[in-house]
């Protein structure tokens, strides 16, 4: 069988890439915005390019069968889809490639390899898409730990049972968000949560690291859609039951949530479903100024009227994307209802809209613009791997804060962002923000940068500009993470924004569940 | 300085109870439902009538002041409001009162009573409005323990900072609802959050034990509403960022929320905010069938029209309330905005009724049923003591349930709690249903039971009918409590539905935060 495969060193599978006219857009792009003026062609890394270690482990009899060591399962294991990621890929550099990656099929083969693990002194990194690009995958880990075995979930997959009276599903763990929706679009249904990684991502991924969806409002993430959870850890199985709300003692789903591999590998789980919409308002409006625009985001955030779709995109990030000439902020608007007209309530957000400021335009002029940022936004993972041979740095990070604070907080992350690339490249950069999803209380404001780095330089300089945007998220209120997750990259930040004493009690209970300590080491737990 | 004195023995304040009219409505009731000729009248207790222990702890000097020992004090904090409560305040029986009931003004002295009860090997048990119907207040600890303190809450009052802007509020722990309510309107803000406890409910006590509030849909639990929490606990502080959305790991809110005092005290909460309603629009229906009734409830709760209130009560329960005269069963439905007119959403509600076969019927029928069940809604904690005295079982449990398990596990734990009226009292009872919250993927159905019981044996009674109602909750695979909170009355249901290592890893937690383990004994952690 020729399975198709994942890019080791890239985003997405294995043939899939920007479009000649893509390149030629990023190279205008980056020409005008950054004065880039030479593309120089590095090809993709081959296998053969990297001198693999021999492998410390060997499998047991018993597992050998699920067990790989073969180079390319190993290189596409051995990190994520960040921007250091990309670098290092192009740089002919994996420094911390799993000995074994284990495909287990059951909960079983789950619990073996954990009891080997276990037995043997190794640390177990869970896989799921793989689209990290916080660092979550790649097996870092100190010398106590004899080696490292990967273990991917992708072939625990699959719908178990729909319940088309509760609009739920049971789905294993390492099923894809594209099979997923395939399986359940006979039943009328789709979990509609579209993370950017949506090609690739994972229930079980998108459960252990909090994903932001599809919903701007609302049901923003996955924990929102979680009606039961089933995890594997090393001291067995613990399974929530299936439940609409439940008041009996803190959230057993909520520990799981976020855990990001550190206390087990959630198998099996419960989603709460939709009906596939039918009805469906959309609208775009324009505004002069950005902080105009966050305050009408915030009336409507605080209407009640709750829009699928309320996208505030800046007008730098308008530009670089080709959604515009950059003249203006854009607010993306969408109602969606497999049930009722909503065209009501968009009619009620155009009014929140007039009233401060912004231009609703002509139909076709928005339709555009929401047309372009879609395509932008599905397509925008895959130049990394063109623009890094270029030695373009583009990255994104993203936080949420209230609404008091907003404009202060934007400032300041904004300006610390381009002196961090001014201190670290020598020239000035672009910062780009739009708001990711929303809530009464606050915006989820989501950072891009661009900005021409040293070739030979450029994990430094990203190094240099990654750690002061993150000292000014979090130094000014905000979370190091409203929806990429923490991983490795910003365990030093999250230590910094959770309560000590929520660190440890985690930590206690991570001893218990995990007491070898074997599931994914210097993740949420150091 | 008078102050008001909650009753020691029952519902609300001194001097409160039910009216006479309201007494000859319950005569009636239960002359008639019940068969029921006699209602002796036992006058309630009086403080005298108890003969306590002497305190087996002497607070120190520096915390002598905060501290009491008097007879009403203790005899105030030495239970709950449940129906066993009722029944043996009337029994003049107290088996648990606390040697100590301590009021601290501020985090300090709650970190010095907690090192107090750990250096005396004294149990601390929180105590925020004292409306517990679960055993969550009462001291009852075993031997290892030299006495108890109880640690009320009510003297750290206050909203500290309201952030319009972001439309929420700052509030410490022992708030009253009422008292937070009123300090919020001047700023057009409320919580609209209104357990049945309203009167006394605390905030800290509702993050506490995950109340349930206002909203049928959407905004259910206070959790919803919890923006960040600051708790002491024996290890000292531990306060979240205030964040609208993160997903930073799993969230230290929600394993705070619902902790019911077992790792430490919440003195201190960002609360989200509502605006004052303006546009309203409220509706009854009658269903002659209960299911095809709850059909209408599920294709409301899925068409993503979120009414603020979607009630479904049974015909039993509207005529033991006198709303109806039970022939048919009562949907009420409701819209809320601040915002936006809610006349289209509410007429495609009425749609959904009338498609699953609901008598709209005319507006002042719906009105009348409406005002009815919100008066009974608000008085019925009053008629407990009441009715006690004459030997009638007024109890009610609640859960949540999936829509596709719900006619059989209505069916089955209807009939469980029947029957074990019968075994235990050897009468028919009545047994009804209501949905107090309602979510897409299933309701939360709430159970009230009548029966007669015998004056000596009334506790033995109840335990007979709550332990079957219980077991076939849980067998049945519903929630042992949907907003009730576990308590020690349903610690040993809880222990089953619980996940065995959720358990284990919330135990350990405990042991970090609360070593000498001396926060609730035997509530969430036995």
């Amino acid at each position: 069988m020729n399975e198709r495969r994942l890019k080791f060193w890239g985003w997405g599978w294995e043939g899939e890439s920007a479009t000649d006219a893509e390149v030629d857009h990023l190279k205008r792009t980056y020409g005008a915005a950054l004065k880039v003026g030479s593309f120089p062609d590095i090809p993709p890394p081959a296998e053969d390019e990297f001198k693999l270690p021999i492998p410390r482990l060997s499998p047991p009899d018993s597992l050998a069968a699920i067990c790989s060591g073969d180079p390319y399962t190993r290189l596409a294991h051995c990190m994520g889809k960040s921007l250091p990621d990309a670098v290092r890929m192009f740089n002919r550099q994996a420094p911390h490639v799993p000995d074994i990656v284990a495909f287990p099929e059951s909960e079983e083969q789950v619990s073996a390899l954990m009891d080997w693990a276990g037995d043997e002194g190794a640390a177990l990194i869970p896989f799921g898409g793989g689209s990290s690009v916080v660092g979550g995958v790649e097996p870092i880990v100190d010398d106590a730990y004899k080696g490292t075995i990967t273990l991917s979930t992708v072939r625990m997959t699959g719908v178990v049972e729909v319940d088309k009276t509760s609009r739920a599903a049971c789905i294993r763990g390492g099923t894809r968000v594209p099979d997923l929706e395939a399986a359940l679009k006979p039943h009328g249904l789709t979990l509609r949560h579209f993370p950017q990684s949506f090609p690739m991502a994972t229930v079980g991924g998108m459960i252990a690291t909090r994903s932001g969806g599809h919903f701007a409002m609302l049901y923003t993430h996955i924990d929102d859609l979680v009606e039961s959870t089933r995890t594997v850890t090393p001291a067995g199985i613990m399974e929530s039951r299936r439940l609409p709300g439940s008041g009996a003692g803190p959230s057993p789903d909520r520990f799981i949530i976020g855990s990001e591999g550190s206390v087990g590998i959630i198998t099996e789980t419960w989603l709460r479903l939709q009906d596939r919409p039918v009805y469906r308002a959309n609208a775009a409006a324009w505004f002069d100024d950005f902080y105009k625009a966050a305050e009408a985001v915030r009336a409507i955030a605080q209407s009640g009227l709750n829009p699928a779709n309320c996208r505030l995109v800046d007008a730098a990030e308008c530009q670089i994307n080709g959604v515009s000439d950059g003249s203006c902020h854009l607010l993306i608007l969408g109602f969606e209802s497999a049930h009722a007209d909503v065209s009501t309530a968009m009619a009620r957000v155009k009014e929140l809209v007039a009233d401060h400021g912004g231009d609703i335009g002509d139909g076709g002029n928005a339709k555009d613009a929401v047309d372009r940022w879609r395509m932008a936004f599905i397509r925008m993972p895959y130049f990394r791997e063109i623009i890094t041979p270029w030695a373009i740095l583009n990255d994104t990070f993203e936080t949420s804060i209230t609404w008091d604070r907003l404009p202060d907080f934007h400032r300041k992350v904004m300006d610390a962002t381009r002196t961090a690339i001014k201190d670290a490249t020598g020239q000035d950069g672009i910062v780009t923000c739009r708001f990711t999803h929303v809530y009464p209380d606050g915006p989820a404001p989501y950072f891009s940068l661009h900005c021409k780095a040293d070739q030979a330089r450029m994990l430094d300089q990203w190094n240099i500009i990654k750690s002061a945007a993150s000292d000014a998220v979090i130094d000014n209120g905000g979370t190091i993470t409203h929806h990429h997750a923490v991983g490795r990259d910003h365990q030093p930040w999250y230590e910094k924004q959770r309560p000590i004493l929520f660190g440890d009690a985690y930590r206690a209970a991570k001893q218990t569940l995990d007491p070898a300590a074997i599931m994914n080491p210097g993740v949420i737990v150091n």
